[in-house]
């Protein structure tokens, strides 16, 4: 039985929701966080953005999201640390511990040069996250974005752009979704743990016959993930952070979001 | 500049035809092979298969596919390893010098349990395939379809179950639209290539925003692979069998197939 105060929901969860929705119905159900993504902070600006979360009472793991560093073109690169920096600077704003990264690739481009290229964005980085104590989370994604969203598909070579950068404010996020199938995720979420380098932690489901590759997730229990013995090792390697909700699902989406929260408050209840 | 005379393609390629119909058009269009999928030879039986193949002059790498053995029931696992062994005889009857395995994954069963009961299904085929000199080809799937069709995602876990059972006709398929992104790669490649247990090299293409999880793979050239390079640690690792060409793709399956073989043609001598 998980408390429900140990779990933040990601605001892209609740698509149709503006931040102040999120805000006010994730509190109400008695939720103890919320991961911002940065489509709703856009609409209303990061004043406002910043006012509505720290008046929520939420804790904020999360800005989402950062990275896609690698590029052929120098410039876009640049253009990518840019935004990144301007990223940083609105979880700061909003009270956000860390900026959850989605590295990048780039179809054509070898996955070992944006790994590299992924590597030195992020030590670029580091002075503007220290300044602003926002750590950097690098977010290993599934193998099925291998091609054009993330050059970094298990927890393995996550830690080794860690090991590189050797900075306490980088670290990495491991979501189920992405890193249930890996055979070495327990003794990487323990060599994780060691490294203090466990930042967060994103639960939901995969769906047998998942049909579609980007918005077709479970909500916990509803797929093959065994998530508390995942739990269990996440908190036997030491992390104490909120466990974050974060759901894409097209059909979810197309529910009633109040109705669909109430599921998700059982879910993570029973499941997680 | 590939030869085609180094290609076999694999029936389901062009799901519409018939085996008399692959056998023909394959070799009128000058391909070395043809691996074997088993829904085609369902309607006409074994023994006229068998003189169908036999009778085109193709090399046959393949008859796909077996596997699937974990299952919570002992009597499904029993009934599996009855398939299997017909899957064997038939690969006999038509000349196949493998079998290639897609292991099976339960949902709700830990993926190490899985490959357990992986392992002691192939162990308990290997008499029947040295006395039929048939070799089992076991073939890491994408994680992708670690939910329900395959506890083995990696080249790295197909090399753990061979080094476990130390037989000669138990190895690897490599498929580049499964392993690809595998960081792992080159060495595992090099290393099977030592261990001999490079069975099967397949080739096809992963798209970028696939739209299907099973059936949107690309013609070789169409996608990120970099085929060349993952077919060069092949031939380094002192492969020497046909490189077998497998497609799943709705897209292609509308297509004149007559047309969708030349393109096919093109492909595998410019990318592969």
């Amino acid at each position: 039985m998980a408390d429900l105060k140990t779990a933040a929901v990601h605001t892209m969860t609740n698509k149709s929701w503006t931040l102040a929705e999120c805000c006010e119905k994730y509190a109400a159900a008695g939720f103890g966080g919320i991961s911002v993504w940065r489509n709703v902070i856009e609409p209303i600006g990061v004043a406002e953005a910043s006012k509505i979360v720290r008046s929520s009472g939420l804790k904020v793991p999360a800005l989402v999201r950062g990275g896609f560093f690698p590029a052929f073109d120098p410039s876009v690169r640049d253009a990518a640390l840019d935004d990144n920096k301007r990223c940083i600077d609105e979880a700061a704003a909003i009270g956000a511990e860390m900026v959850v990264l989605v590295v990048g690739a780039v179809v054509g481009m070898p996955l070992t040069e944006a790994r590299k290229q992924v590597a030195e964005g992020i030590s670029k980085l580091l002075d503007h996250a220290a300044t602003n104590k926002v750590k950097l989370a690098i977010e290993p994604l599934h193998p099925m974005y291998a091609a054009d969203r993330s050059s970094i598909n298990r927890m393995k070579e996550a830690r080794d752009v860690c090991e590189q950068l050797k900075s306490p404010w980088v670290g990495i996020a491991c979501d189920v979704y992405h890193v249930w199938w890996d055979p070495d995720l327990e003794s990487e979420i323990a060599l994780a743990g060691k490294q203090g380098t466990l930042f967060g932690f994103h639960v939901c489901d995969w769906r047998p016959n998942t049909r579609d590759l980007l918005n077709d997730r479970g909500v916990m229990g509803e797929g093959c993930i065994d998530i508390k013995t995942i739990r269990s090792w996440v908190e036997r390697a030491g992390f104490a952070g909120l466990n974050e909700i974060e759901i894409f699902s097209t059909e979810k989406w197309m529910l009633d979001q109040d109705d669909y929260v109430k599921q998700i408050k059982r879910a993570y209840i029973e499941n997680v």
